[in-house]
């Protein structure tokens, strides 16, 4: 993990789950790991379910979400061998997302999630996305991103 | 709606989606519209994606996703003759949340969700919701969700 994330490399600054100048947004780091994207991240108190010591749903699949499309740029970046962010600009928007919560996601626990590309055809982006807590599997996504031109 | 919302006549104050206490949550308020349940949203300027004129896929999954398990509690006390949060008290929690983003949801336009009841069998409901802005459909969701005890 010596080069910088995904996000520092790129100019997507609002997001709210990737944006890293969004002061109110999750502002997620991906790295790559291999092939699969890597991303460390800690819950705030605020980002509770129902029960407070649980992480919210959305916020789950606002973390998947982001984290994977972000792996589809730097993965369509480095599949033509230029680094994140050059020109053409490389975007993706989600198509669907689909998150199974398999155990409650502890909220004072850092979350670990890893991402991979399953499938590519046309403009078309399939990664698969685990999220874990102390090693135990807490939730699964897949999510469909298309690629689209960015100014 | 002249009936306080789902989450004003409920207990869940913290909950980053719908609860009522969660100042740097998204708050969102349900009501009955029938056997339906319908929210009315406005997203602000830190909920946006990548590009800053539109809502985040993740926030759009959030509001989904408790939007539907609000519609599921709210059903199961109707369903049982008894108001919301009277004792023995009913939570759902998500299983599986499965959302298609159809066009870009903008984010100066109030939003609403409409969920409706879709199966229920055992302790799960699935619930089917739409998000639109202008009357243009912009986002579906299907949520899985199990009924759970709640102290």
């Amino acid at each position: 993990m010596l080069e910088e994330s995904f996000q520092d490399q790129g100019s997507v600054k609002h997001c709210h789950g990737c944006g890293t100048d969004n002061e109110k947004g999750l502002r997620i780091k991906s790295y790559w790991d291999g092939d699969e994207g890597l991303c460390t991240w800690q819950p705030q108190p605020h980002h509770c379910g129902g029960s407070g010591d649980i992480v919210n749903g959305g916020i789950i699949a606002t973390l998947i979400d982001c984290h994977s499309l972000n792996l589809a740029i730097a993965h369509a970046y480095r599949a033509e061998g230029r680094p994140i962010d050059s020109s053409p600009k490389i975007s993706y928007v989600t198509a669907n997302l689909n998150v199974s919560y398999l155990r409650p996601t502890p909220i004072d626990k850092s979350l670990q999630l890893r991402a991979k590309i399953v499938k590519l055809e046309g403009r078309k982006a399939s990664v698969r996305c685990t999220l874990s807590a102390d090693g135990q599997l807490c939730a699964t996504g897949e999510v469909v991103g298309v690629r689209v031109a960015r100014k």
